[in-house]
């Protein structure tokens, strides 16, 4: 039976939630990757150094052999010595979400200038900047392509800081952080290089495949599978896994969020695979990702085997990614 | 008290479904419109003499006000006595399904020219030819444009066929309708008319919004708005007003259909007040479409009232268009 050995993952965005979930959610993730970059959208939000250390006790105790890299919310109202104390205890990001873009924003930043003296501040300390690139107010396909502009303005408004244009979801993200300086980088989900709006609209409606930024169009997919494909360090892998219960999905009003921890590598494997780009998954999980964030690579392994398996209709009362469909890659 | 008092419409798109709930639909939409045009797609679908009478009769014998113009649906293998058998009882239109499109269409045509011999009898006899005009296996967002073609073949094919382009959903297809011969003409739905992608995927997934042809862009809807309101006579109302049960739109796999039938003269006379149009309501709700399928012009009327009103949640088990929102006109 055929084998396959990989460094053990790194996932730069992932969403945990909050309450009795969180230690399911960093059990599943733990199966699969070693170190994770968290997202700070709880309620309230990660914003002083007490919440985060509790977030990421919390999540240790659960997965003790997980690394939980810790990010905090940006808002403007952030001080030096805010910021002194998570470069302290070990934050590596801030996470930027203009208000309203997605789960949790809604405390979101307005003004997106009242933020510059805190980029400024990070800049200097050696943040990384993480951002929903996504213009609030605007007609949702061209919500990413509207906020580019501002990506630009802080790359050159501020050389060194380090920016990732989380998730991109169209062919102009794409071209932007290509054409942006080294300093930009991009992450990439399973769901949006593997699907498009057809995979929610185009049959029947599918609140499992309902996220944010919203799936696009097949140009947009191709070209972000170019990316991923290609091997440039620019591009990295965050899964954006998002877990939401079934009867928050499946509803009149569906939250946006797409569970795609329990299924990461063995649908990444079976991508890279398809496109005979094997050779470059170990970098795009393990090795661009740590080399930008300025970690050193992991030494740890993990192995999957091509033995078919069925994914679950239903995870901890969350309908996951691929639910019911058969994957040839397992964990070892 | 402001009143408004209009020639009582004719809706020249309405689905009514099966089994118990078909009186419910049909004394709803009794409520607000004269005549209906009855869409074939049941399950088995409406392709029989009997099947046609059986149907008809159970929509009079809920709605006796009601006058159902009844249809047929297309396939290949149809005769001409059985054209002639329709034709005899009164059926106007027969209607074009390709296969996968939409509810209950898995029957429907894939093989598009199989269905010539078919259409040039109806040509003969006069029956109008209504299709849902869109290209299986294409991108959810093209498919509608991509139907066009064929539409332009019928036309050019059969120059005296009647041909209805039902629920136009995009500015190509309008151009479309205005660009080819008096023979070819356009429904116009409340919801293609008053809503975007944005109010199915923009914020919370909204399955309610859910339905086929998509919602599309806001350059669409302008375009729809502006043939809805220019008063051209080859754009009239149907409504294309498609109920399933509450539990078919909230769940994994979500049915495509908007049940706008209760609030479709209130959001219409809304409409057209806030164009200032409302001189052209008459000719799009109860002239225009009379003149195309070669009917009498109703003499009956309806009188709404300026007294707000809040559309129920749940009606007959069904969330409809507009559930919990305040309307202003009411039905005296």
């Amino acid at each position: 039976m055929s084998t396959l050995k990989l460094p053990l993952p790194d996932d730069f965005h992932v969403h945990l939630r909050q309450g009795d979930a969180l230690a399911d959610y960093a059990r599943d993730i733990a199966c699969q990757f070693g170190r994770i970059l968290v997202m700070p959208n709880t309620v309230p939000a990660l914003s002083t150094t007490e919440s985060i250390l509790n977030y990421k006790n919390a999540i240790l105790s659960a997965a003790p052999n997980l690394e939980p890299l810790m990010t905090f919310k940006i808002h403007s109202g952030l001080t030096s010595s805010d910021l002194e104390s998570f470069k302290a205890m070990g934050v590596v990001a801030g996470k930027y979400y203009p208000a309203g873009v997605t789960t949790n924003s809604e405390d979101g930043v307005s003004d997106f200038e009242s933020i510059f003296p805190v980029v400024s501040m990070m800049e200097k300390m050696g943040f990384v900047f993480s951002v929903h690139a996504e213009e609030p107010n605007v007609f949702c396909l061209d919500r990413e392509t509207a906020f580019i502009p501002k990506i630009k303005t802080l790359a050159q408004k501020f050389p060194k800081l380090r920016i990732v244009f989380e998730h991109v979801s169209t062919a102009a993200a794409v071209k932007a952080v290509l054409e942006m300086p080294s300093t930009v980088a991009g992450t990439i989900t399973v769901h949006h290089l593997t699907m498009t709006l057809e995979d929610l609209i185009g049959d029947a409606l599918r609140p499992h495949h309902f996220c944010k930024p919203i799936l696009k169009l097949p140009s947009d997919r191709e070209a972000i599978r170019k990316a991923a494909f290609s091997g440039n360090p620019k591009f990295f892998f965050g899964s954006d896994s998002a877990p939401h219960k079934q009867e928050k999905k499946e509803c009149a009003y569906g939250a946006a969020g797409i569970y795609s921890a329990p299924v990461l590598l063995p649908i990444l494997v079976r991508e890279f695979e398809k496109e005979n780009a094997l050779d470059k998954l170990p970098n795009f999980i393990a090795g661009y990702g740590a080399d930008f964030y300025g970690l050193p690579r992991t030494t740890r392994e993990i192995q999957l085997v091509k033995k078919s398996w069925t994914v679950p209709n239903l995870i901890h009362g969350v309908v996951p990614l691929a639910a019911g469909k058969t994957l040839e890659w397992s964990l070892l």
